[in-house]
């Protein structure tokens, strides 16, 4: 074996995903790929704002020396300063640089939380469908991820969550704005999670952290509020990244915020630095650092987003598709009209509709449909989309 | 605990170093910056090179769309040509972008090839004095570094390496030229290592990874040449960076090379790529991969650093300190005059001389001195040197 054996267990694993990434290559390639539906990536369509490229433009020409050197691990002072001064209005809690760390994405932030936390074969529950890499992200670090069903319209479901927890949890990851449900938590739901957590807590005599992904938060629909961890559970950390609300995944710059309520948080700050430094991500990219201090706040036009949301949703809801409405992000969960949610995005395949299996995400049954595409890839699927489902009705 | 009890040993185990900075930061607070002499930090002082500076403004103002977005996970392929044109051009080799990932500098590179080939309590040799944090990374994945002595003149000893191969033994991770001590080893010694290896890979059989770390190639002396590893073993890997030859360690990119003849590469590049995206890289920053397509070749002058090493180790060489003089990369690695190197450390400390000591090198006796700096700091703090060794003879 010139790999891992867990190397190639997981690549032997995933392959079904290769083999439909390549079967919508291959459409591609024969059809043209302006010809072929492609729903499967998260992969942003809008250009970043225009404050964001001119903003851009300046901190790459400023001739200041020592720029692209290294910095503390944690990130630039003034950088964090910002994230916090920022991140203190929009969530009304006091935070201040000394509890944030700039990372490489949102990947990057649960990474280095993950690898600060667990020790071996710690348990880490997220409720399901859940974003795939959470099972990676928790076995990165000798962790082992345990996924707790949501309530039937995707929301956290608390007893079951509190029925899975054992001596061995140590964190619960949540994602809102969710991927893939578009879900966004109520602070009611959010409340009752955490008073399990700390009930839990107490109860196994140990911290079960709260580690919340929310590349999401910005982007959301009908006025919902997304309601902060903080304010529900102080053994609390954030994860965040700029690449979906400012369009740039392809930079890898997010940061880490520690609720300045945790217990023992200088500890927690320092395992998560080191774990920064040693897992060879040694800082989050300067230049990238230094552009997000200047376009706090700024994002990409939601509108846009939620006009595709409703041109999909509106299309598909006629067709007879069913799914829960979206509260933010960029997805959409319908639910497979045949049981073989496999079988189903196969079916879609024919008609030249790239989407991915709810398999994926631990949710069989269902599958996810990304709309950060252009409006006519929506409305040009819809005849293939009626085709689909009429063949299994 | 709040953290993984790992993290508090490492926190705990690297207290002294922290202890170190902090003297050098309160010197620093009470003396100015300018009158306390840092050699204690791998930061290069030289600024990017112009023609890298102009190219980042060019690919910064660059108006074509998607340029922001995600990419493969082993990077965009113009780049990957790129860097695999002018490596087969600097070392002869006939290698593609199919051979090359885009990493996060060397250090996410050296951790995507370990987590890719590391099994539980594998084990990988690394030759003495050796960058610490190779430790660090055996360890994020799973494995135990074994560091294994070199010759008193820091090059390989190829029979205590032999000596040190179990059925265990999944790598060997070399770093030449050499931190902390700047040799570049020879053709002669690399073979020699080469050959150990194929025998020794025959006789556990099991494929062992020679793993080269070589973010100084281009940082060398006396018209040394550096020789690659891919002639001398073909289960080789290479990573390397911009950091130091382009002065851009804080952006964090580089890239990792697989031997065009090593077995099985599909794989490894498979796990490879996987890694890369598991781990929380995702890719290498997009902004930064376009820009060193633009600057293949380029360095700074590395004649900087020549006078820097002239200045340093004549001065010392003159007040009775003992050495090898470094063929590259900008460290001085001298004996320290008395058995314990973190009490002579720390007798330089009062002169307001920053240094690491070699036990942090995992070779005690020594210390290590980082050129990079501004010749000023070298020639003032010489009295400091003086003084500190006619201490202790």
């Amino acid at each position: 074996m010139p790999i891992a054996r867990k190397m190639a267990d997981f690549i032997e694993k995933s392959s079904w995903i290769r083999k439909m990434f390549e079967e919508g290559a291959r459409l591609k390639a024969i059809h043209g790929a302006d010809n072929v539906f492609d729903f499967s990536l998260g992969n942003p369509n809008m250009e970043p704002p225009e404050e964001v490229r001119d903003h851009l433009e300046q901190v790459a020409a400023d001739p200041a020396p020592g720029l692209h050197a290294y910095m503390p691990n944690t990130g630039y002072p003034h950088v964090r300063k910002a994230v916090a001064d920022f991140l203190g209005r929009e969530q009304g809690v006091a935070i201040t640089e000394n509890e944030i760390i700039m990372t490489c994405g949102a990947a990057g932030g649960l990474n280095i939380v993950l690898k600060a936390i667990l020790d071996a074969d710690d348990e880490v529950i997220t409720p399901a469908p859940y974003f795939v890499e959470y099972g990676f992200y928790a076995d990165n670090h000798g962790g082992r991820l345990v996924a707790v069903p949501t309530r039937p319209d995707f929301t956290i479901d608390v007893a079951a969550i509190e029925a899975a927890i054992t001596p061995k949890t140590r964190a619960v990851v949540i994602n809102s704005p969710n991927n893939p449900t578009g879900q966004v938590y109520s602070a009611q739901n959010l409340a009752e999670l955490g008073q399990c957590l700390e009930k839990k807590s107490r109860e196994i005599n140990r911290r079960i952290y709260l580690v919340s992904d929310e590349p999401y938060r910005k982007i959301v629909y009908d006025n919902i509020e997304v309601p902060g961890v903080f304010d529900c559970y102080a053994d609390s950390v954030m994860a965040t990244s700029y690449s979906k609300d400012l369009s740039l995944p392809g930079e890898r710059i997010g940061f880490a915020a520690i609720n300045p309520a945790a217990g023992e948080k200088q500890q927690l700050l320092a395992a998560m630095a080191l774990a920064n430094r040693i897992l060879g991500f040694v800082n989050a990219p300067a230049l990238m650092q230094r552009l997000v201090a200047l376009v706090q706040g700024t994002s990409v036009d939601i509108a846009e987003y939620d006009r595709k949301r409703n041109l999909l949703c509106n299309g598909l809801d006629r067709l007879g598709y069913k799914f829960i409405r979206p509260g933010g992000a960029f997805y959409l969960f319908p639910q497979s009209p045949i049981k073989d949610d496999v079988e189903f995005v196969g079916a879609l395949q024919q008609e030249r509709i790239l989407a991915v299996p709810g398999s994926g995400f631990g949710a069989p049954g269902y599958f996810r449909l990304s709309f950060c595409v252009a409006d006519q890839t929506i409305t040009d699927a819809m005849p293939g989309f009626e085709k689909t489902i009429a063949q299994f009705q």
